[in-house]
C-alpha cells in the first residue's frame, strides 16, 4: 500500500503540476474526473474512458445509494469491480444531489431526510452514513457531507450554512476509517463572502484533511465571481494538499482555475454535451445538428486523436444525430472526454515547462476561430 | 482487383464452408452480416463490430436513400468511408422496407412510389434506381429490387408477385455495372410453394447472378416451413454460388439453414435484443431486467470473450438496464454480436472438421441449460 500523498513536481505562477499517489494508482494533476454517476460514465465503456487518458473517475453517492444500493455493490465486491475501474475513484457525499434531485427533503442539525426521486421511498443521510456508503463503495477519495449553500445567499444564511457544513465535516472525519492510500477531503463553503471562505478553510485545517475541495461554486454566480472566490480561498489552504473545484466547468473555467492553483475538477459538461450534439474542440464549441455540417467531410477536430475525429467526418456525426442513432452520443461523448483529457495533459505539460500563459492564450485563440465548413 | 468468387473449402452433408472473395476483402462463410441500417450497426462502433469477427455488414438502401441520401454519401466518398467500414458491404434493394415502413406506397409494373416515413416526401424506387443507389453507396454486393410476397399468399398471388420480381431481377441485372470483385445477387421468391420457388430459381439462373438470395421467409410462416422451403429451393441453385437467407434469424434458425446449404445471413435480432436487455448466450436466452440477476456476480456467458462478459458481472448489466444507462444496450449489443459471430466461427470450424451434427447437438444442449443464478 502507498501513502495518500500529493507531490507537486512543478509550478508556474499559482498553477501546480503534480502527482496524487493513491491505493488505486497515480493521478497526474491537474486532473479532470469524468462523472460516472450511476457506475458508468454515460455512453462510454470503461475501456474508452481509459483510452482518453483519464486516471480517476467520480461516482455519485446519491444515485448509487438508491440504485443498486451501496450494500449491494459491496456484496458484489466494490465500485471498482462493478464498473470495471480498478483505478482511483472519488465519490461525492450525496449532499448536493439530495438537495437538487430528491423529493420532500428536510435538513436538520444531524443530516437530511429525503424521498428517492425514483420511487418515493424515504432515506436518511448523515455525515456518518455518507462516509459509510463511500466506504462500502471502496472510494479512494471520500468527500465529507456538506450543505451546498444556495446562490444567492445573504451573509447570515451563508454563515449558518457554512457552520453547519463545518460541524458535519468534523463528524465525517470521525466516521472515516483511515487506510493507506485512501483520502478524506473537506469542502470549503461560504458562498461569495471571502471572510466566510477563510473561516471555512481554517475550520477544515483545524480538523485536518487529505485534500480540500471548494464547493458551492458554479451554481449561477458567474465565472468572475467563481475566480474571485478561488483567489480569496486558495491562500488559506495548505500548499501541498490537493485542491478540488467541484462541478467545474468549461475548458475556459478550468484553465482559469488551474491558474489560481486548483488541481482537480469534475463536471458533466463533456458527457452531457456529447449526448446533445455539442462538441468541444480546439476550434470552439459547435452543434453538430447544424445543417452546415451535412456535407462537411472534415474531421470534427483535426487536433484530436479520438475515433470520432480519426475515423469519420463531421457529416457522419451530423447524420447520426439527425437519425437519432446511439452512435452519435457514443462518439461525441468520447470526443469531448478526449478533448478534456487532452486539455489537462496540455496544462500539465505547460506548467512543467513554465509556459502556462502561452498555452492559455493559444487555447483561447483556437476557440475564437471560425469553424471551417 | 480480385474477381468476385465463392470458393467452397469444405462440406459436411449439405452444409458448406468457404470464402467469398470480394473487392473489399474476404468473407469466410457461413457468415452473419450485422445490420447497419442507417450507416451504423446500432449501439456499436465500427471497431467493436470488427472486434467481434464480423467481415461484412449490411446497409439498408431505403433508410440511406431517405437520410442522408445516396448522392450525399457519394459526395462524401462512399458508404465504406462514411461509416468507417473498409470491408465488404451488402446493401439490400430497399423494396422490403418500402413495403414495411413507407407511407402511401403504390406498386406498379415498373417500380414503387412511396412517401418517406420521416417527412412524407414522395420517392420513386425502380429496379434501375435501386441499383444506382447501391452503386452510389459502393455496395460490394448489390441486391436486385424485388417484391417481398406477403405471408400468407394464395398460389395465384404468390405466382404473380414472383413473376413481377423476376422481371425486376432482369431490369436490375441490366442496370448493374459489373466491376471486379463486386457482385449482384438475385432473390428467389415464390412464398411457400415449391414449384414457384423452383420456377423462380430457374428464372434467376437464366439471367445469371453472382449469388442467390432466398427472400420472403421469416415473415410469419414458422421455422418448419422456412426449412422446407429451403429444402425445395437449394437443389435448384448452383453449387458454388453464395446462398443468402435474408432476414434470418435466431441461432437455431441459422444452424438449421446452414445444414440446408445456406452461406449468408442477416438479422436485426442481436442488435435489437441487445437494446431490450435480451442476451443470447451459450446457456440460452435470458432477460437481464429479471430481478434474479440483481446480485448475480457471474459472467453473462462464461464462454464469451466480449467486454460485457469479461469485465463485468450480470448484476452490473442488470443495473445498467434498470438505470436506463446507454452502456446497457452498448455492452449487450456487443455481446449478442460476439455470440453470433462466435456461432458462425464455430459452424465454419465444425463443417471443416465434418462434425456439424455434434456441434449443433452441443449448442442445443447448452441452450437447454438452466441459467445458474
Amino acid at each position: 500500500m502507498t501513502a495518500f500523498a500529493h507531490r507537486i513536481t512543478a509550478t508556474d505562477g499559482n498553477a501546480r503540476a503534480g502527482v496524487l499517489h493513491t491505493a488505486h494508482g497515480e493521478v497526474p494533476t491537474p486532473a479532470f474526473l469524468p462523472v460516472g454517476t450511476a457506475g458508468t460514465v454515460k455512453a462510454m465503456t470503461s475501456d474508452s474512458v481509459r483510452a482518453t487518458g483519464a486516471s480517476i473517475v467520480l461516482g455519485n453517492t446519491y444515485h448509487l445509494m438508491l440504485r443498486p444500493g451501496a450494500e449491494r455493490i459491496a456484496l458484489l465486491g466494490d465500485l471498482h469491480r462493478f464498473m470495471d475501474w480498478p483505478g482511483p475513484i472519488l465519490t461525492d457525499s450525496g449532499g448536493f444531489q439530495v438537495m437538487s434531485l430528491a423529493k420532500l427533503r428536510k435538513i436538520d442539525a444531524d443530516g437530511v431526510t429525503f424521498q428517492s426521486h425514483l420511487d418515493g421511498s424515504t432515506y436518511r443521510l448523515t455525515p456518518a452514513r455518507s462516509v459509510e456508503i463511500q466506504h462500502l463503495l471502496d472510494a479512494t477519495i471520500t468527500m465529507v457531507l456538506d450543505e451546498c449553500t444556495p446562490f444567492p445567499a445573504t451573509p447570515d444564511e451563508a454563515r449558518a450554512s457554512m457552520e453547519l457544513s463545518m460541524r458535519w465535516a468534523q463528524r465525517s472525519h470521525e466516521a472515516f476509517r483511515p487506510r493507506d492510500g485512501y483520502g478524506l477531503f473537506g469542502i470549503v463553503q461560504g458562498s461569495v463572502y471571502p471572510e466566510l471562505r477563510e473561516a471555512s478553510a481554517r475550520a477544515l485545517l483545524r480538523i485536518g484533511f487529505d485534500g480540500y475541495a471548494v464547493g458551492g461554486l458554479a451554481i449561477g454566480e458567474g465565472q468572475a465571481t467563481t475566480f474571485s472566490v478561488l483567489e480569496a480561498t486558495m491562500p488559506h489552504l495548505p500548499a501541498d494538499a490537493p485542491r478540488y473545484l467541484m462541478g467545474v466547468g468549461t475548458p475556459d473555467d478550468i484553465i482559469g482555475a488551474v491558474r489560481r492553483g486548483v488541481d482537480m475538477f469534475d463536471c458533466v459538461i463533456p458527457t452531457r454535451a456529447g449526448r446533445t450534439a455539442r462538441a468541444y474542440t480546439s476550434q470552439g464549441v459547435f452543434n453538430l445538428r447544424n445543417a452546415r455540417f451535412a456535407e462537411d467531410a472534415a474531421a470534427l477536430d483535426p487536433a484530436c486523436a479520438c475515433p470520432a475525429c480519426t475515423r469519420h467526418g463531421r457529416a457522419y456525426l451530423h447524420h447520426l444525430f439527425k437519425a437519432e442513432e446511439m452512435l452519435g452520443p457514443m462518439l461525441l461523448t468520447w470526443h469531448n472526454m478526449q478533448y478534456y483529457q487532452d486539455l489537462m495533459r496540455g496544462l500539465r505539460t505547460a506548467i512543467t515547462e513554465r509556459r502556462l500563459d502561452a498555452f492559455a492564450d493559444a487555447a483561447r485563440a483556437g476557440w475564437a476561430q471560425e469553424v471551417p465548413t
